[in-house]
Protein backbone atom coordinates (compact mmCIF):
# COMPACT_ATOMS: atom_id res chain seq x y z
CA UNK A 1 0.00 0.00 0.00
CA UNK A 2 2.77 2.48 1.16
CA UNK A 3 4.46 1.48 -2.68
CA UNK A 4 0.85 2.21 -4.39
CA UNK A 5 0.49 5.54 -2.34
CA UNK A 6 4.53 6.76 -3.33
CA UNK A 7 3.74 5.62 -6.77
CA UNK A 8 0.51 7.91 -7.23
CA UNK A 9 2.28 10.89 -5.59
CA UNK A 10 5.27 10.71 -7.75
CA UNK A 11 2.93 10.80 -10.70
CA UNK A 12 0.94 13.17 -9.55
CA UNK A 13 4.34 15.22 -8.76
CA UNK A 14 4.99 14.49 -12.46
CA UNK A 15 1.61 16.48 -13.52
CA UNK A 16 1.83 19.45 -11.26
CA UNK A 17 5.98 20.12 -12.02
CA UNK A 18 5.13 19.63 -15.96
CA UNK A 19 7.46 16.93 -16.48
CA UNK A 20 5.38 15.41 -18.63
CA UNK A 21 4.44 16.64 -22.31
CA UNK A 22 1.55 19.10 -22.62
CA UNK A 23 0.66 16.82 -25.45
CA UNK A 24 -2.51 14.85 -24.78
CA UNK A 25 -2.44 11.22 -25.82
CA UNK A 26 -3.87 7.95 -25.15
CA UNK A 27 -1.99 5.67 -22.95
CA UNK A 28 -1.36 2.81 -25.73
CA UNK A 29 -0.72 5.74 -28.54
CA UNK A 30 2.64 6.61 -25.68
CA UNK A 31 3.52 3.02 -24.81
CA UNK A 32 3.65 2.24 -29.04
CA UNK A 33 5.57 5.32 -29.97
CA UNK A 34 8.47 4.62 -26.96
CA UNK A 35 8.14 1.26 -27.80
CA UNK A 36 8.87 2.01 -31.51
CA UNK A 37 11.26 4.39 -30.79
CA UNK A 38 13.59 1.77 -29.26
CA UNK A 39 13.12 -0.72 -31.85
CA UNK A 40 14.68 1.82 -33.56
CA UNK A 41 17.30 2.19 -31.55
CA UNK A 42 17.75 -1.56 -31.27
CA UNK A 43 17.53 -1.82 -35.22
CA UNK A 44 20.50 0.80 -35.81
CA UNK A 45 22.30 -0.55 -32.47
CA UNK A 46 22.65 -3.68 -33.83
CA UNK A 47 24.95 -3.22 -36.94
CA UNK A 48 27.24 -1.26 -35.24
CA UNK A 49 27.21 -3.68 -32.02
CA UNK A 50 28.39 -6.32 -34.69
CA UNK A 51 30.89 -4.47 -36.26
CA UNK A 52 32.43 -3.61 -32.89
CA UNK A 53 32.47 -7.17 -32.24
CA UNK A 54 34.09 -8.18 -35.64
CA UNK A 55 31.12 -10.03 -36.76
CA UNK A 56 30.84 -7.53 -39.87
CA UNK A 57 33.11 -5.71 -41.55
CA UNK A 58 33.88 -2.11 -39.64
CA UNK A 59 32.28 0.50 -42.10
CA UNK A 60 32.54 3.73 -40.84
CA UNK A 61 30.12 5.67 -43.19
CA UNK A 62 27.68 2.83 -42.21
CA UNK A 63 28.70 3.25 -38.23
CA UNK A 64 28.41 7.03 -38.64
CA UNK A 65 25.12 7.12 -40.04
CA UNK A 66 23.91 4.89 -37.34
CA UNK A 67 25.64 6.49 -34.40
CA UNK A 68 23.88 9.61 -35.70
CA UNK A 69 20.44 8.20 -35.84
CA UNK A 70 21.15 6.74 -32.37
CA UNK A 71 21.61 10.32 -31.21
CA UNK A 72 18.52 11.66 -32.74
CA UNK A 73 16.37 8.86 -31.26
CA UNK A 74 17.78 8.99 -27.68
CA UNK A 75 16.52 12.15 -27.37
CA UNK A 76 12.94 11.31 -28.31
CA UNK A 77 11.97 8.10 -26.25
CA UNK A 78 11.23 9.54 -22.33
CA UNK A 79 8.30 11.85 -23.66
CA UNK A 80 6.31 8.73 -24.02
CA UNK A 81 6.07 7.72 -20.22
CA UNK A 82 3.47 9.87 -19.41
CA UNK A 83 1.31 9.17 -16.42
CA UNK A 84 -1.48 6.30 -17.41
CA UNK A 85 1.36 4.19 -19.23
CA UNK A 86 2.48 2.38 -16.28
CA UNK A 87 0.62 -0.61 -17.12
CA UNK A 88 -0.59 -2.37 -20.29
CA UNK A 89 1.23 -3.73 -22.88
CA UNK A 90 4.71 -2.54 -21.66
CA UNK A 91 8.05 -3.63 -19.93
CA UNK A 92 8.34 -0.44 -18.08
CA UNK A 93 9.31 -1.04 -14.19
CA UNK A 94 7.19 1.00 -11.75
CA UNK A 95 10.36 2.66 -10.56
CA UNK A 96 10.58 4.82 -13.69
CA UNK A 97 7.83 6.74 -11.72
CA UNK A 98 8.37 6.33 -8.35
CA UNK A 99 12.38 7.95 -9.17
CA UNK A 100 11.47 10.02 -12.21
CA UNK A 101 14.47 12.10 -11.45
CA UNK A 102 16.70 8.85 -11.67
CA UNK A 103 15.29 7.93 -14.39
CA UNK A 104 15.48 11.01 -16.81
CA UNK A 105 19.27 11.63 -15.71
CA UNK A 106 19.55 7.62 -16.80
CA UNK A 107 18.30 8.94 -20.37
CA UNK A 108 19.93 11.72 -20.84
CA UNK A 109 23.44 9.39 -20.33
CA UNK A 110 22.41 7.55 -22.99
CA UNK A 111 21.67 10.88 -24.71
CA UNK A 112 24.94 12.16 -24.09
CA UNK A 113 26.89 8.84 -25.20
CA UNK A 114 25.28 8.76 -28.04
CA UNK A 115 25.91 12.36 -29.21
CA UNK A 116 29.35 11.69 -28.10
CA UNK A 117 29.21 8.44 -30.49
CA UNK A 118 28.23 10.08 -33.49
CA UNK A 119 31.03 12.59 -33.02
CA UNK A 120 33.73 10.22 -32.58
CA UNK A 121 32.39 8.48 -35.33
CA UNK A 122 32.84 11.02 -37.87
CA UNK A 123 36.16 12.81 -36.38
CA UNK A 124 37.70 9.23 -34.47
CA UNK A 125 39.98 6.50 -35.36
CA UNK A 126 38.58 2.94 -34.87
CA UNK A 127 40.00 2.41 -31.93
CA UNK A 128 38.42 5.44 -30.10
CA UNK A 129 34.94 4.44 -31.91
CA UNK A 130 34.86 1.71 -30.51
CA UNK A 131 35.43 2.63 -26.70
CA UNK A 132 33.18 4.85 -26.91
CA UNK A 133 30.63 2.19 -28.10
CA UNK A 134 31.71 0.29 -25.21
CA UNK A 135 30.52 3.48 -23.13
CA UNK A 136 27.05 4.06 -25.06
CA UNK A 137 26.10 0.22 -24.63
CA UNK A 138 26.47 0.50 -20.94
CA UNK A 139 24.04 3.69 -20.40
CA UNK A 140 21.73 1.24 -22.45
CA UNK A 141 22.52 -2.01 -20.37
CA UNK A 142 22.44 0.06 -16.93
CA UNK A 143 18.91 1.47 -17.76
CA UNK A 144 17.70 -1.56 -18.55
CA UNK A 145 18.44 -3.18 -15.48
CA UNK A 146 16.77 -0.66 -13.60
CA UNK A 147 13.94 0.31 -15.36
CA UNK A 148 13.25 -2.69 -17.54
CA UNK A 149 11.50 -5.41 -16.47
CA UNK A 150 12.87 -9.01 -18.19
CA UNK A 151 11.01 -10.76 -20.33
CA UNK A 152 8.14 -12.97 -19.89
CA UNK B 1 -0.36 -15.57 -61.52
CA UNK B 2 1.31 -12.77 -63.57
CA UNK B 3 0.89 -10.67 -60.68
CA UNK B 4 2.30 -13.46 -58.54
CA UNK B 5 5.84 -13.69 -60.95
CA UNK B 6 6.29 -9.54 -61.65
CA UNK B 7 6.37 -9.40 -57.79
CA UNK B 8 9.00 -12.49 -57.48
CA UNK B 9 10.71 -10.60 -60.09
CA UNK B 10 10.79 -7.53 -58.63
CA UNK B 11 12.06 -9.11 -55.32
CA UNK B 12 14.83 -10.78 -57.20
CA UNK B 13 15.48 -7.65 -58.81
CA UNK B 14 16.37 -5.51 -55.90
CA UNK B 15 18.39 -8.25 -54.06
CA UNK B 16 20.28 -8.34 -56.95
CA UNK B 17 20.58 -4.58 -57.42
CA UNK B 18 21.47 -4.42 -53.57
CA UNK B 19 18.93 -2.22 -52.77
CA UNK B 20 18.06 -4.65 -49.89
CA UNK B 21 20.15 -3.67 -46.62
CA UNK B 22 22.53 -5.82 -46.19
CA UNK B 23 21.72 -6.59 -42.60
CA UNK B 24 19.90 -10.49 -41.83
CA UNK B 25 17.14 -10.26 -40.13
CA UNK B 26 14.11 -11.63 -38.95
CA UNK B 27 11.08 -10.52 -41.39
CA UNK B 28 9.11 -9.69 -38.33
CA UNK B 29 11.47 -7.12 -37.13
CA UNK B 30 11.59 -5.43 -40.19
CA UNK B 31 8.28 -5.08 -39.88
CA UNK B 32 8.09 -4.07 -36.43
CA UNK B 33 11.35 -1.98 -37.09
CA UNK B 34 9.56 0.34 -40.25
CA UNK B 35 5.73 0.71 -37.87
CA UNK B 36 8.45 1.63 -34.86
CA UNK B 37 9.49 4.57 -36.88
CA UNK B 38 6.42 5.52 -38.66
CA UNK B 39 4.86 5.87 -35.13
CA UNK B 40 7.91 8.16 -34.05
CA UNK B 41 7.14 10.12 -37.11
CA UNK B 42 3.22 10.01 -36.40
CA UNK B 43 3.94 11.53 -32.87
CA UNK B 44 5.65 14.39 -33.81
CA UNK B 45 3.77 14.70 -36.90
CA UNK B 46 0.47 15.25 -34.89
CA UNK B 47 1.22 18.35 -32.39
CA UNK B 48 2.67 20.37 -35.90
CA UNK B 49 -0.33 19.87 -37.49
CA UNK B 50 -2.90 20.56 -34.16
CA UNK B 51 -0.48 24.15 -34.23
CA UNK B 52 -0.95 24.69 -38.39
CA UNK B 53 -4.87 24.27 -37.71
CA UNK B 54 -4.56 26.47 -34.70
CA UNK B 55 -5.61 23.60 -32.78
CA UNK B 56 -3.01 24.46 -30.21
CA UNK B 57 -0.98 27.55 -29.46
CA UNK B 58 2.06 28.10 -32.16
CA UNK B 59 5.56 27.09 -30.25
CA UNK B 60 8.00 27.94 -32.74
CA UNK B 61 10.79 26.05 -30.68
CA UNK B 62 8.78 23.04 -30.07
CA UNK B 63 7.68 23.19 -33.82
CA UNK B 64 11.31 23.10 -35.03
CA UNK B 65 12.27 20.44 -32.57
CA UNK B 66 9.36 18.35 -34.24
CA UNK B 67 10.28 19.12 -37.96
CA UNK B 68 14.10 18.04 -37.13
CA UNK B 69 13.10 15.09 -35.57
CA UNK B 70 10.99 14.55 -38.55
CA UNK B 71 13.58 14.78 -40.89
CA UNK B 72 16.23 12.23 -39.60
CA UNK B 73 13.25 9.55 -39.29
CA UNK B 74 12.13 10.02 -42.67
CA UNK B 75 15.33 8.57 -43.73
CA UNK B 76 15.06 5.53 -41.78
CA UNK B 77 12.12 3.32 -42.49
CA UNK B 78 12.55 2.86 -46.41
CA UNK B 79 14.94 -0.34 -45.31
CA UNK B 80 12.93 -1.65 -43.13
CA UNK B 81 10.77 -3.07 -46.75
CA UNK B 82 13.03 -6.10 -46.99
CA UNK B 83 11.91 -9.19 -49.29
CA UNK B 84 9.87 -11.23 -47.04
CA UNK B 85 8.34 -8.52 -45.40
CA UNK B 86 5.52 -8.17 -47.81
CA UNK B 87 2.76 -10.57 -45.84
CA UNK B 88 2.43 -10.64 -42.17
CA UNK B 89 1.21 -7.89 -39.77
CA UNK B 90 1.79 -5.58 -42.52
CA UNK B 91 -0.67 -2.56 -44.21
CA UNK B 92 2.28 -2.63 -46.42
CA UNK B 93 0.72 -2.91 -50.25
CA UNK B 94 2.70 -5.41 -53.24
CA UNK B 95 2.83 -2.37 -54.89
CA UNK B 96 6.14 -1.24 -52.99
CA UNK B 97 7.65 -3.90 -54.32
CA UNK B 98 6.03 -4.41 -57.44
CA UNK B 99 7.22 -0.59 -58.23
CA UNK B 100 10.27 -0.40 -56.03
CA UNK B 101 12.00 2.89 -57.42
CA UNK B 102 8.42 4.41 -57.32
CA UNK B 103 8.07 3.53 -53.52
CA UNK B 104 11.64 5.08 -53.11
CA UNK B 105 11.25 8.64 -54.69
CA UNK B 106 7.98 8.73 -52.83
CA UNK B 107 9.88 8.29 -49.56
CA UNK B 108 12.77 10.55 -50.67
CA UNK B 109 10.18 13.09 -51.94
CA UNK B 110 9.01 13.06 -48.01
CA UNK B 111 12.38 12.83 -46.93
CA UNK B 112 13.34 16.45 -48.68
CA UNK B 113 9.95 17.75 -47.29
CA UNK B 114 10.59 17.01 -44.10
CA UNK B 115 14.12 18.47 -43.79
CA UNK B 116 13.14 21.66 -45.59
CA UNK B 117 10.56 21.71 -43.08
CA UNK B 118 13.41 21.66 -40.31
CA UNK B 119 15.12 24.53 -42.26
CA UNK B 120 12.14 26.99 -42.54
CA UNK B 121 10.87 26.18 -39.00
CA UNK B 122 13.94 27.88 -37.80
CA UNK B 123 14.66 30.40 -40.27
CA UNK B 124 10.74 31.37 -41.63
CA UNK B 125 7.88 33.36 -40.84
CA UNK B 126 4.95 31.61 -39.35
CA UNK B 127 3.24 31.57 -42.66
CA UNK B 128 6.25 30.10 -44.58
CA UNK B 129 6.56 27.48 -41.76
CA UNK B 130 2.62 26.11 -42.38
CA UNK B 131 3.04 26.69 -45.92
CA UNK B 132 5.91 23.86 -46.17
CA UNK B 133 4.03 22.24 -43.50
CA UNK B 134 1.11 21.50 -46.11
CA UNK B 135 3.99 20.37 -48.72
CA UNK B 136 4.88 17.90 -46.54
CA UNK B 137 1.52 16.11 -45.32
CA UNK B 138 0.61 16.04 -48.97
CA UNK B 139 3.94 13.77 -49.66
CA UNK B 140 3.13 11.66 -46.38
CA UNK B 141 -0.79 11.21 -48.08
CA UNK B 142 0.29 10.77 -51.60
CA UNK B 143 2.63 7.56 -50.46
CA UNK B 144 -0.06 6.69 -48.30
CA UNK B 145 -2.73 6.70 -50.92
CA UNK B 146 -0.20 4.42 -52.81
CA UNK B 147 1.47 2.17 -50.90
CA UNK B 148 -0.33 1.67 -47.59
CA UNK B 149 -3.61 -0.71 -47.41
CA UNK B 150 -6.62 0.87 -45.74
CA UNK B 151 -7.20 -0.06 -41.95
CA UNK B 152 -9.43 -3.51 -41.95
Amino acid sequence: MKCVTQFAIAVAAMCVAGVVSAQQVKPEDAIQYRQGVMRAVGWNFGPMGAMVKGERPFDRTFFARNAKRLAALSEMPLEGFVPGTESGDTRAKPEIWLDWDKYKASMERMGKASTKLAEVAVSGDEKAIKAQFGETAKTCKSCHDDFRKSKK
